[in-house]
């Protein structure tokens, strides 16, 4: 077999054989394809796409090459959530305690965030003292007690979607829903749990902008891991303003636990539960998600959801009193208000920009190993559709100084539309793809 | 500039500036663009095409960097001819001497052949003593005596194509056709002429195996050439046959030695005057295409074209005898005929196929730098839409051994097709881009 016949192939808009497609795994793991030749066939690929067996034999086969964890030992069917990125996403740090306060073991490995804010790993530990080096036998343990646990990716999880990734990022081939669905659900199924629900974010917030991309993206990552044996779901939601209010590592585990309080945003309570009734199903605990929803809101009301986030953080070395004090979690030295320039209603937000805004204010990298500052971030005031009068306050800036806020308050104001019509009020669950 | 950027630009669909044209070719010749970001441009180049403009810019910029012959000191408007490449395709052995004898000075770069014949080097090295190894001055010196002479390519001649095509040869992308027209436009750019004739081959022994692509290619390498100040035509011609008889190095030169004594088989004399034509046109000397191939035909007739052959192989350290005895060039020993298997028309002859059993025999190369046996080749009998009868000839094997010869047999005898219709006679010289 030869590469340069496989990318004409692809090319050509061929399909892949497995045999094929174990062949260029292999040569990618291996180093025994050159990169040219894998820069070419992912351009291919963009152009020509994969057919959902394609995309399943290569998501498994890149699984299949490398380390896999295995779940065995916890007792129970583990669901795993995946959220495709948004602006202000901290629905695993609701989800996660929900479903495990319902009785399903939540074992999740989490990456750091690149872009606009950190990811779950870097939010959970604005609290002083989390820990999320562990050992998987610890995390394995502390599941097993506590019902959850939390940890950062293993460097070995899919070495060769890293390689891939790194190739893709360099020569415009990282925008094609077969690579971006491939990347995602290797590193699921190498992951170990035995079901997925997927959410796919759809807007101007998310990396994909329409819904019939999220619905494409969907569709062939429910395919890829039902073809592979696991239980998954996709839920497609609007990312067309930020989810909740609060942008930001600390500002969003305040708001999260606000959430488990019954205190939150209503959008990433709703989310959260839709969300968390998926993976309730999945694991066979409930056969229909609307009675799924009101368990997990009992478990709100009940307050034991935040009991398990508590104990959640005791056990992995943080300081729990943030659960009851939230102003123990760090927080930035300036906090401004954002004015709305006029008085009408909010008609849109740019999300990916309030997103890079917060990013700028410390809260996420630009670059990969760039430290994080916990404290500083966005929190929104108004939502899509609200009614502002003109200097109304419609967001905070928390920052490090009075320099950095007023730029972020600046750039706020580009990033908000004030319009004299309503706008229509898009519905945040767009679809499932079951 | 970055190299990603102009590959996501070129992934939409977008025109390059001249500028970002620039910066490739500058990042090709300097290497300082990796392999694996062009390789991802030309597969996006494949999928998303170029514009006139860039193509132009493109192949202009290549010739730009490296070595550009000046062709200035020769007097008079100086025409190339360009072959896009087919089988039996001996036409510049005719051409050049015809046009020379009507007084347009020829200078010409030549390449080795890869594939099913030599190059028009490797067909005149078959004449006994010819050196194609002449240093430019001394190319020059003999085209102001002679009228005529011809080298192999210099090495630095467009180093941006060399690099570029042994990318795309290993990347599924040589059969781009902007990346076709720029590689041989910039290469004919550097070369100095005035002027470009352009053989642009169509059928089943040339690359391009439809109209509509050779039109596209066609068009592209004009509007490249012409934007670059140059004047330049192409003319279709078909390749759905071998072009005369004759394949192979030795075999060529004795029918275009025949041709030049109007003793030539009809179609390889027929696409001579109309290439001669052109030329003839494109430097001024005649303006009318039809006046100017009765001229060249009057230069067979009356035995000049000829003469000018004898006097360019004596020029070039060549035995100018072979001229009056074909004999005395290199011969197989062993000649074998293949009858035909049946009786009717013959309707179609696997033309690539028939080149590629030339090349076994060892009239050309398998790979870059193998040698070339001049003596061996095929020799067709009948051409499409000629009767045969059952255990007619239809062609000769030329080849060093007896087993060799029957291999060859066996192949020809599955690369002609014998039919009871008769089929359409298609034209030889399909169209002109002008």
């Amino acid at each position: 077999m030869r590469m340069v016949d496989l990318i004409g192939r692809k090319r050509d808009g061929l399909e892949h054989s497995p045999e094929e497609i174990d062949f260029i795994v292999e040569g990618i793991v291996n180093q025994t394809i050159p990169d040219y030749q894998l820069a070419a066939w992912c351009m291919a690929v963009y152009f020509q796409g994969m057919t959902p067996r394609e995309a399943r034999d290569l998501a498994v086969k890149m699984a299949a090459c490398g380390e896999q964890v295995d779940l065995s030992s916890i007792p129970g069917i583990k669901i795993d959530k995946h959220s495709t990125g948004g602006v202000g996403d901290k629905t695993s740090l609701v989800v996660a305690p929900l479903v495990a306060a319902a009785g399903i073991p939540v074992c999740k490995m989490s990456g750091r965030g690149l872009g606009h804010t950190g990811g779950t790993i870097d939010k959970l530990e604005s609290i002083p003292g989390f820990r999320t080096e562990l050992a998987l036998p610890e995390l394995f343990a502390q599941v097993k007690t506590v019902g959850i646990g939390l940890v950062g990716q293993t460097g070995n999880l899919v070495p060769a979607d890293k390689q891939l990734y790194a190739l893709r990022d360099v020569t415009g081939t990282v925008a094609s829903i077969p690579l971006i669905a491939t990347s995602i659900m290797s590193k699921k199924l190498a992951g170990g749990a035995d079901g997925f629900v997927l959410d796919v974010k759809v807007g101007n917030g998310a990396f994909l902008k329409t819904k019939e991309e999220a619905e494409k993206l969907g569709e062939l990552m429910v395919a890829i891991g039902k073809n592979a044996g696991r239980k998954t779901v996709a839920v497609l939601s609007a990312m067309d303003q930020p989810l909740g209010q609060a942008i930001g590592n600390a500002l969003e585990v305040k708001e999260a636990i606000a959430t488990l309080r019954g205190e939150g945003p209503p959008d990433l309570e709703e989310l959260s539960l839709v969300l968390g009734a998926q993976m309730l199903v999945l694991a066979g605990q409930e056969t229909d998600a609307v009675q799924a929803q009101v368990k997990l809101k009992a478990l709100i009301n009940g307050g034991e959801g935040l009991r398990v986030f508590r104990r959640w953080v005791e056990a992995q070395g943080g300081d729990a009193r943030v659960v009851d004090d939230p102003d123990l979690l760090p927080t930035a030295p300036v906090v401004v208000k954002v004015k709305s320039p006029a008085r009408g209603y909010l008609t849109a937000w740019e999300t990916e920009a309030l997103g890079l805004t917060s990013m700028r204010l410390g809260a996420g990298r630009a670059r990969k190993g760039d430290p994080i500052d916990h404290g500083v971030g966005l929190v929104i005031e108004k939502k899509i559709g609200d009614w502002v009068e003109a200097g109304e306050d419609i967001a905070k800036v928390y920052a490090n100084s009075e320099a950095e806020a007023a730029a972020a308050v600046a750039e706020v104001l580009t990033e908000v539309k004030i319009g004299t019509v309503r706008p229509p009020v898009s519905p945040l669950v767009i679809g499932y793809i079951i």
